[in-house]
């Protein structure tokens, strides 16, 4: 018999070791403790895993899946405004080579350009369909208010312009913690503006994943407000629609994803520099609050293991119950915005022409 | 210092009790030992958790979602096939007076049929549209191949005749221990035939959810090699389009989703008694194995939480890949196939509400 102190000991030592030494424990170990655990009703008990790179997706796709966690990207928490500055400039500079390389790879070129007042980049891509001449996609970038400035922020608008055929201007908005909301709010309404000044609204979407999907969200709450033109369909991928940390995949998928890894990495930091004491459940911040009724077409794109699953499938919901026509792409195993990731990948290629495909329904020729 | 016998005893002690043990460790606590589990490329290892029922869904999810495990259904495991006829009769005499006094609530009215030398039941709601008039639903009902006979496999019927507004016939397909496959889709496609001589296939489709949304699923791969005419639409929720226990959530979602918690309860045991020796790749058992080239119009439904997620979006995304019209519709923090579990909750009239919008697109009235 063990002695209690023993006994004491040996729990006290497992709250410290089990996370390193976690293991899928087999089903007959876990029966009887799991039907313990969740006899009751409240919340969902779930026992330590080990999960398997799924084998029924493509080769590029695995590699995304079984990718380690983003590091020193998803858990940052620089101790100040110079701290915050150093490493989004590391990070981005280290993105530059590989989207110069993917420009090539593509066709794509990119141009500097200066829309509303605010820089940003044209994309054009190598060949486009004559439907497509007179049409023209906003690209909003993600990055979590913090990250992706300049040029290490365009390769969504790169893959846009490359795999749907379109002129596509991406713009760096001011971020945090230069300049908190409304700061990058203003700067899009500028864009739109400046867009609408360019080229008809029918023949015109805007796309953007993670906090671009919630800032293309939440233009068009501003657009309805201040009476501006809609665009003729929106592409939010996985938006950041709710910065309450309020969505079942904030937890369900926590330590699953291997991008956004968990809401209290750097996300909440983040959230708090961008909104800087406004209220986050303002619907300019987190648009899933804001009225979605008169919403142009919708397509929304995610993964099952995307910390911002529920984002995406409560924004879906959401807007189906205003009547919008609204269409959703899950992608198997992915995490958090990995359609981005890999331009070669036959699902970065394909969640791209899903919108295309969407956008040939609603955006005038 | 720890001696390294006493380490050892605390470890063997961990393995044992940290299931009765589990709780959310900070994320303090957790931040390290994560990074350092997950820093190489491969599977992904997560620690213990306790996940609370989500607040951003209305009050009746709420109570599904935070629902105990369903025992003795998701873990069955009869010792021999009378054991499996005891199990199989209690569950569906229990679910018989729910089922009446919904059918009350929802002024659905409930008809014994024969078609196709199968026994069924023929649904009709209080109020019909005029342009369902001419319309007909078959209905798959679902349980595993093994549960849900008779009247205990009418809840979609009932819901899809209230919420649509539909004729619905649902039938009693044979199944194991008594007679495994072909017998369940010999029934179902006898009854395809048997609906094809009672109306025009423009004004029919098929809805089924779980192994209802498989069997739809290989109804329409074996019409299409059998000659036969298509049915406009179907609807198959969260179908169990793969056996082989092939798809990233039979891992990521096991031990949250509630309703079926892990591949390794009773699943495993109804699929080997369903195919009996087949080849479980076979796509008439694994239809995500078959072709899906010239399926009519699909509509899908799934939940965050559901083991089924993969089996879902990975049929999603291989009908779209041959180019077939699909929309998928996920619901915030649902275990697998709640949408059929509550009549009076929002979520279920919405999810037969969107089949309803879809099939009014494609239907001929």
């Amino acid at each position: 018999m063990v002695p209690t102190t023993r006994l004491t000991a040996a729990v006290l030592a497992c709250a410290l070791i089990t996370p390193a030494l976690a293991q899928t424990p087999s089903f007959a170990s876990l029966e009887a403790s799991q039907n313990s655990a969740n006899a009751a009703p409240g919340p969902r008990t779930l026992p330590a895993k080990v999960v398997p790179v799924p084998q029924d997706i493509g080769a590029a796709a695995q590699v995304l899946v079984a990718a380690p966690y983003r590091m020193p990207a998803w858990n940052a928490n620089p101790a100040s405004p110079d701290d915050w500055r150093t490493l989004v400039k590391k990070l981005a500079d280290a993105s530059l080579p590989g989207l110069a390389k993917a420009r090539e790879m593509l066709g794509v070129t990119m141009e500097p350009t200066v829309i509303g007042g605010v820089k940003g980049f044209i994309f054009t891509p190598k060949s486009m369909p004559d439907a497509h001449r007179n049409q023209l996609i906003i690209n909003v970038h993600g990055g979590g208010y913090v990250y992706g400035p300049g040029e290490s922020g365009t390769a969504e608008a790169m893959l846009m312009a490359a795999y749907g055929g379109y002129k596509v201007i991406e713009f760096d908005y001011r971020m945090p913690p230069d300049a908190p909301y409304p700061a990058a709010m203003d700067d899009a309404m500028a864009v739109w503006t400046a867009a609408l000044a360019m080229q008809d609204p029918s023949r015109m979407a805007i796309v953007g994943t993670s906090t671009g999907g919630g800032m293309a969200l939440a233009m068009i709450l501003r657009a309805k407000q201040e009476g501006l033109a809609l665009p003729a369909a929106i592409a939010p991928g996985t938006p950041w629609a709710d910065l309450t940390e309020t969505g079942d995949s904030y937890k369900t998928n926590e330590w699953l994803d291997n991008v956004l890894v968990s809401y209290s990495g750097y996300l909440t930091h983040a959230a708090a520099l961008y909104a800087n004491g406004h209220d986050m459940k303002d619907p300019q911040l987190s648009p899933i609050y804001g009225d979605f009724h008169g919403f142009p077409p919708t397509i929304l794109t995610t993964g099952t293991r995307d910390l911002f699953l529920s984002n995406t499938v409560r924004t879906h919901r959401k807007l189906r119950e205003a009547g919008v026509k609204a269409e959703l792409e899950v992608f198997e195993g992915f995490s958090h915005a990995q359609y981005l990731f890999d331009p070669a990948a036959p699902e970065t290629k394909e969640a791209f022409a899903e919108i295309t495909t969407f956008f040939d329904q609603y955006l005038a020729k």
